[in-house]
């Protein structure tokens, strides 16, 4: 999962680069509204995917919904490892019992 | 990021568990099309957090759509592995000409 | 068609009610994200529907989009009729050459 | 609402046409997970425009989550009429309880 930390330390760099300079940048600059729109369109084809394509196209899909999310967070001034502490936080209060924990 | 390793070794393990053990088993009991409507739902409700909502609200969006993407790949069979995989092939190849790469 | 006319009006005449009094209201009362959300959940679950669910499950969901998005526009103060006007300025345009005028 | 009927009359016409001759021609011979990829896109573009967007923008996207649930519904062989009628039936029945009616 190194992968995740190596992305957020590049998405991070090149958010402010010079728009012409890479897709992170570009997108960027293009506002929040673009990055969050991404996201929500990635999802959308991640669930068309695993519905009706083949596993490469969800492992294509998935990968577009974490490079986008990261990128939004990113965006956003929110890290990972606050993502991740979330995760953890509810794995350790969600031992005994996870379903009460997930209400949605 | 170890977070991810142990939250896809756990989802594994409860994908074929009792329903009425755990959200993770009862939600996979409902069958596909329930699992991808849940990372849909949750990555809209991360774009509106992200224009719209607090920096804790955004966190807790991320991680349900880190959850369920997570849910979605196991049900399918696909690991994590190799939707880390697609993102360093892309990385790599995009070091030069990331943009051209990544044609959407 | 006039469903969605008489639709419109119900909402419109609901949207200030007590939130208790009706769904409209209980959910304008929560704001603009929340029926931005429903929204967007409810076109997932019509993707859903569309690829793998019964046709009573898609002309439900449909119902679901159309409620939703005549809710989201009201809120919001646009009518109907805006949006309606709006698709027949493309097909007006698009008679001849209606995919010049769609360039997505 | 004419608009609608009329709209869904010529949709209904280009399904099956060359895919060389129009939008919808074209979207259709990609098949139904194009189609419900786009309808999926549109509400999240329209969610986005509710919460950042200007009204221009907002009718826009609800025009685009309109033209392209016309089609869906139009590949799967559903037609308007059935989604109006289910709305119907709704407010018929929800006159008195509306919120009981709709669970979601």
């Amino acid at each position: 999962m190194d992968t995740l930390i190596r992305l957020e330390a590049t998405v991070t760099q090149r958010l402010s680069a010079d728009p012409g300079s890479s897709y992170v940048a570009s997108l960027t600059a293009k506002g929040l509204p673009a990055i969050a729109k991404k996201l929500g369109e990635e999802a959308v084809e991640t669930v068309i995917a695993a519905l009706s394509g083949s596993e490469e196209e969800l492992v294509g899909e998935a990968a577009d919904v974490l490079f986008h999310l990261t990128v939004l967070l990113a965006a956003k001034g929110v890290s990972l490892d606050q993502v991740m502490a979330e995760l953890d936080r509810r794995e350790g209060t969600s031992g005994l019992d996870e379903k009460a924990n997930r209400n949605r």
